[in-house]
């Protein structure tokens, strides 16, 4: 008969205690595969507890496996693998972790939007509200798409601010623009090849590469993605951002986006991703229409995020289908749950109704318009004014800036990064990584240090002089 | 010269309303491409308007390209294609959302859980307390695999309540287990086979195969997966619920984890994806170890999510990736941004680290008991009980109702329907759609509306008499 002391158990149960010592036993192999264990009565009396804390640790042994029980022949030890079959470990390699992001002194070329500006009492103000009012519908599964109320109030900032005309059932919310891109390559197919601008946000080629789907790149002209190396590519989709390129700035005049639509029209499953990302920060003059707004022809997917016009981390993005592929989206993904949080989705969907969203895009775009022209001003009256000259400044949250100089743009780079600046060139941003030098650089004014930059452009200065002597 | 006039202009401002003129002269054909406009200064004089007006609706007209200007001659019409160069309308197909989610009278089967118990107000105030003390952790990017605070809260929650052993590096934190299911393909590659248990959750298959990687099954057996059915797939990784399978409930017991664990240790390149669903709500006796506790080889992802232990609409999961996969991961996909918002990662984080989430998952465990325990004496004590067995109902928030019938599992699932009553049958969880009759049914206790079960109980009764006569 099993004999266990129920002395110093600590803060097990009984049953817990029992558990363990017949476990321990089986796997020490004192109990062997097949021997029979006592029936829960004989087995209290022996230990003097309850039949009750036996039936406990036994169920507690069949359930894990250790014990099986035959009807009316009571129960056994069960025939496990002991830990000696177990297959040799392999010691654990470390882990390697990604290398943080480089903290800079100065960052001239940052995307960071500044975080002081987001309007913190009035989102925790509309959250507690929509906790305390809508506890039944947080609780409720969103449709694949998002809740109804904010896809409504997306349609509507749509309408007032990029003139487009949307059905709020075209739209579709999404952890994030990344998210979104891996939903598009699911509802086309790998089999499709897409094709992005080069240069051009690297992050967005790699989404497509991890999803296995076939990316090509075109190059750009002055009015941005050129439809002739778009041609080369044999691409199906085409993945761009006419408002506002990054990195180089340029906003696709109205020409070359009848040339683009033109391009998908030529053959079915051709379609234009349109990437918005940061239209709401034109700075000068109206917004520019959205590709989208003049397609007749259900040919451009239009694509936008919270990002830069709220806050980066709080990973909400969303895109606009025409009517076959929400169709097509809802037959083949509809059990697709929505990846947003319905507390994030009724506080932001409120936040936009009562008019918050659009008083804090145009004290954004008064803050960014007083950075610029601070920028710009300091760039003007310093030593460095001769030596550059500033482009596409119209639009985004970047303008760029050419240096007159013969230094390599890695040179300056990394020269500069020594001295703890960042001054990101646009050659950096080939995506076939053979740029030639362009003395063109990324000033990125969301997030700049004032105070700092006459000593960052003192010393690009400098360092221009050097290479001259040199 | 160009004459517009200036009244009853509206709310639009001078320059907007000269834009608009021009633009719809060169839309309708009136300016002729390559057609010379007036200088700034003569048309301001010709329209009594100031020369800045002009100049910033040819600034407009020039960035959307319905201008361009030649240094020292001027400004002229682009030629842009005309409106009736577009590719002639499709009609826009009506827009088909998917049928919305079928309402019950009583549902038995239901996998929503109470909305009632969701800690509502602790919830809303650490939300409050993380956005006045956290402004500045809110607006900076989390690391790919989720906010350091909650990872270590959910290490330590995995060695309570789990026995596991976890580095906080090892877990990735994302928008839903169904977001994690994708991003494991991604890692994995779409080459490799994936196999779920049949039955199974339709869902994970589904989710596989709009990734377009191959999903194969393997049958299930009174242990679980069955690892000969396994073997026959030729499958690299094995996507499975040994704790509690949904839909049998069955828990697969330790020698069978062991034979999986011995499959996967076989070759390179096989996984198990340990989906460990709903492992807070074992009712009875302690919980099973985690098939991820036992692993000594890395050959085990364990997923989890707060789903069923907090609320299914937050959209939180996490994975635990053994160290090397870690490593690939970081080295493929670190440019991917976390997809659940910082707000709601820091509240969690609090909410876990103050013992909130302990008591919570303890006050639901009770609560379920009790739902649970008043659904089976419901159940004994009701008309229908000579005529149905209960199964498996040590674990999860369901339990299974085998019914006496030769009545086919459809006609019970119609005709109840037809009585507003929905109740699962097991078949309809067969993922080749091709399972015998069962005659076991679900039944959740997870949301059950306890005053109407008596009914339900009751007309099950009498279709099965009725089925017997016929």
């Amino acid at each position: 008969m099993l004999t266990y002391s129920f002395d110093h158990i600590g803060k097990a149960s009984m049953y817990e205690h029992l558990y363990s010592c017949i476990k321990n036993d089986i796997g020490s192999g004192v109990l062997h595969a097949g021997e029979k264990l006592p029936s829960k009565r004989s087995l209290a009396a022996n230990l003097g507890i309850s039949t009750v804390t036996v039936e406990n640790a036994y169920n507690q042994l069949i359930s894990e496996g250790y014990v099986c029980t035959i009807p009316k022949k009571g129960y056994f030890v069960a025939d496990i693998p002991r830990k000696s079959d177990r297959s040799k470990a392999i010691p654990a390699p470390e882990i390697r972790l990604p290398a943080p992001k480089k903290q800079y002194e100065i960052d001239l070329s940052g995307n960071q939007i500044s975080s002081e500006n987001f309007p913190f009492t009035v989102w925790a103000r509309l959250m507690r509200e929509t906790i305390s009012d809508r506890s039944e519908e947080l609780m409720q599964a969103a449709p694949g798409g998002g809740i109804l109320l904010l896809r409504q109030a997306i349609a509507e900032h749509l309408h007032a601010f990029r003139g487009m005309n949307v059905d709020p059932a075209q739209i579709l919310i999404g952890a994030g623009t990344e998210y979104l891109y891996g939903m598009l390559v699911q509802l086309f197919g790998k089999d499709k090849i897409y094709c992005v601008e080069n240069p051009g946000y690297q992050k967005i080629t790699q989404i497509y590469r991890c999803n296995e789907a076939e990316c090509r790149f075109a190059g750009m002209d002055e009015q941005g993605l050129s439809v002739a190396s778009l041609r080369q590519t044999d691409a199906d989709i085409v993945h761009i951002s006419p408002t506002h390129h990054f990195p180089t700035g340029i906003t696709m005049p109205i020409g070359r986006r009848y040339e683009l639509l033109a391009w998908a029209n030529e053959r079915e499953g051709r379609y234009i991703i349109e990437d918005d990302y940061d239209s709401e920060f034109r700075l000068d003059g109206r917004p520019i229409p959205a590709l989208q707004s003049i397609d007749v022809s259900e040919k451009v997917i239009y694509m936008n995020t919270f990002s830069k016009s709220l806050a980066s981390t709080m990973r909400i993005g969303y895109m606009v289908l025409p009517p076959h592929l929400v169709n097509r989206f809802y037959e083949k993904m509809s059990f697709y749950a929505c990846t947003v949080s319905n507390f994030e989705q009724y506080t932001l969907a409120e936040f936009m109704r009562r008019g918050y969203f659009e008083k804090h895009i145009n004290r954004m775009r008064l803050f960014y318009a007083k950075a610029r022209s601070r920028v710009l001003s300091c760039i003007r009256s310093c030593p460095l004014a001769p030596f550059c000259e500033i482009e596409e400044k119209d639009s985004g949250l970047h303008f760029l800036l050419r240096l007159h100089t013969e230094l390599e743009d890695q040179t300056i780079c990394r020269n500069l990064e020594e001295k703890g600046i960042h001054f990101a060139a646009l050659s950096e941003y080939d995506q076939e990584g053979k740029a030639a030098d362009r003395h063109v650089f990324l000033l990125s004014y969301s997030h700049i240090d004032l105070e700092k930059l006459p000593y960052a452009l003192e010393t690009i200065k400098s360092l221009l002089e050097q290479g001259a002597k040199s």
